[in-house]
């Protein structure tokens, strides 16, 4: 990171971490073998590649054989949904992967509550004897909420029992991509209660464009991409070894700091938070006030412009989001605060603030005084 | 690379260039930003992804707008399928991701000739009313053997003619994975006549799990991954902005040292094939004399045990392979030696060497005599 430039867009991209790049860097140069080589440098590096599925499973409380790595949790997404063809039940909240996999199916969009909250009796009513499928994030990326994943789980057991005892043999499964917050809460998937589970390196200081899908041994994935038969079957390509074994690293990372991390982050963000609504008054919060990720603060200044307060911000070296990176470079509102209901004069004054590893106390109060000095001139600006 | 062993296997895995790995590194720290976030740090980073897919294309004749970056050449060859659904013709020594793609829908598959030669008269005899797609490796992975791809592109032009002249709207594309040959071979698209090519990066001294479509603007691909409408709606997903960087420069030292590497490698990959040759005349080279990759060289050595030849070799620093990489951990005779007619008493006793980086006079020297000691131990003990 550049030192020059105070970073609060830890939701779009995180900087690698320096021992995740220290693991991989063997397997960019000496350790290059092919892993279905049979010689024992190749069989040494395969099994540095079975050894990082076997850590990468055990954080999460599953096995390694039920862990598919893939490119980003984007291609995870897909090939979850590839698991049934059935009817599918998302939230009109849920990040464009989630959707467009749900619009090419059957599905019913259910709606979040104002504070970006998924509630669990919301799925019940949308599920029905088609439904095969449900997915929900474990946290949204642009509001930060954290969703009631285990209620919504429960749910799902309970729609499962009753078909067994109905005799009805359509499976429904949950699966939740927990791309977002797996450094902040527990994902456990057994705790969770979901059948299939995302994760992205390149959202907790791993590497970019490696991703996984943890899909429980009763859930039957189709292959979307065939070939030498890697990944039992479900993904060929030669196998991501430098990828892999750098996530296995950066999750162990982020589960041992976890609680530490989630208390810090919250504290400066609570901070942050606290001297923007002194400064306005009028600035609207989104996101559940208690049920958020630690480091996330979604603020709107009403009939500001989002894009000039970020172009304002990052001439102070102050870098910030309006709304999601996905949507970003299309010139539209983002979907996520038009689901929540957010008027349109407050929407387009939205900054998505995200704390991370780069953030300290220094550095916050700093942001702090510049967010509120750009704000203020913006508001002169507009009034004039 | 460990400099205690010849590395005879680069048809497997190529080492990460150094001038690869420097233009990389700074997209694994400093230059971590999301391309989809709109400050200035994260717009260079488009821009340097934007200019990288430019040079891709400029180096095999194409436009930026028509590379889709991918994670691997088995990715891409599954993508290259998704722009038809309906007939395909490809050979039986096609690599496992073409012949799984090919078997998911009509097909026909043509045999190559016993050098391993697709003849284009054969793929002509195959294509019918039906046909939508041709897909043809440029050279084989195991054989080496290089294909006539414009005798086939011509095949596959007079038959889009003559559609059109009988008003027949069917389309018909040829693919061509070029994964192996590109460091040795011309692969502008237009000369080489083909409506689709793949590329990998870890083929050619660039990063791993990194690949590229080519497919010419008059060819509609279906999205396999979606969401946020990356790579113009055909592959979402954040981009490889490292990955795509070291990939340019790797295809850039490519063909810079294409014509040079040919004939060095030729030099020394005849030299230990004359040497082999001289010490075994029984011995059986396989792959076209002529039409081959200069650092391919597969030699069988009758009644003997290429597993049993793989670890003596090892034992003595000398990496080789028997039969291709994704094959070798299944314990199968390989496809394509069958395909090519080599009695199983030969393909057993197969070994491909690969030449490539690693290689010169002095470890080729070395290597002949050591392949030479091994082997006549081996016949020594099965003649016992």
């Amino acid at each position: 990171m550049n030192n020059e430039f105070i970073y609060l867009d830890h939701a779009a991209a995180t900087p690698i971490d320096s021992r995740v790049h220290d693991v991989m860097r063997p397997y960019f140069s000496d350790e290059f073998y092919n892993p279905s080589s049979p010689y024992a440098p190749a069989v040494a590096v395969r099994r540095r590649y079975e050894e990082a599925k076997h850590s990468l499973a055990q954080n999460i409380g599953g096995k390694s054989d039920e862990i598919i790595i893939t490119a980003g949790a984007t291609e995870s997404i897909n090939l979850a949904f590839s698991a049934t063809t059935g009817h599918v039940v998302v939230a009109n909240i849920e990040h464009h992967a989630v959707l467009e996999a749900a619009k090419a199916r059957e599905h019913t969009i259910v709606e979040a509550d104002e504070n970006g909250l998924i509630l669990a009796e919301v799925i019940a009513v949308a599920i029905t004897p088609q439904t095969q499928l449900v997915s929900v994030a474990l946290a949204n990326n642009e509001l930060g909420t954290v969703q009631p994943i285990r209620d919504i789980a429960e749910i799902i057991k309970n729609e499962r029992q009753s078909r067994q005892v109905h005799g009805d043999i359509t499976p429904i499964y949950f699966h939740c991509d927990a791309s977002q917050g797996v450094g902040q809460i527990d994902c456990n998937v057994a705790r969770l209660g979901v059948d299939m589970m995302t994760l992205n390196a390149g959202k907790i200081y791993g590497p970019k464009q490696v991703g996984l899908l943890w899909a429980g041994n009763h859930v039957k994935l189709s292959p979307q991409i065939v070939g030498g038969g890697q990944e039992r079957g479900i993904r060929s390509g030669t196998e991501n070894v430098a990828g892999t074994v750098g996530f296995a690293k950066a999750l162990d990372l982020a589960s041992e700091h976890r609680k530490y991390e989630f208390e810090r982050l919250q504290k400066l963000r609570d901070f942050l938070q606290e001297k923007l609504i002194t400064a306005f008054p009028n600035a609207v919060i989104s996101g559940h006030p208690k049920h958020r990720l630690a480091g996330h603060l979604h603020i709107s200044f009403p009939n500001l412009d989002a894009e000039r307060m970020v172009f304002a911000l990052e001439n102070r070296n102050v870098l910030v989001a309006t709304g999601s990176a996905c949507a970003a470079n299309k010139g539209t509102r983002s979907h996520v605060l038009t689901a929540i209901g957010l008027a349109p004069e407050i929407a387009d004054g939205s900054l998505r603030l995200t704390l991370g590893h780069l953030s300290d106390e220094n550095n916050i109060g700093q942001a702090a005084e510049i967010i509120i000095e750009e704000v203020k001139s913006e508001y002169a600006r507009v009034s004039r």
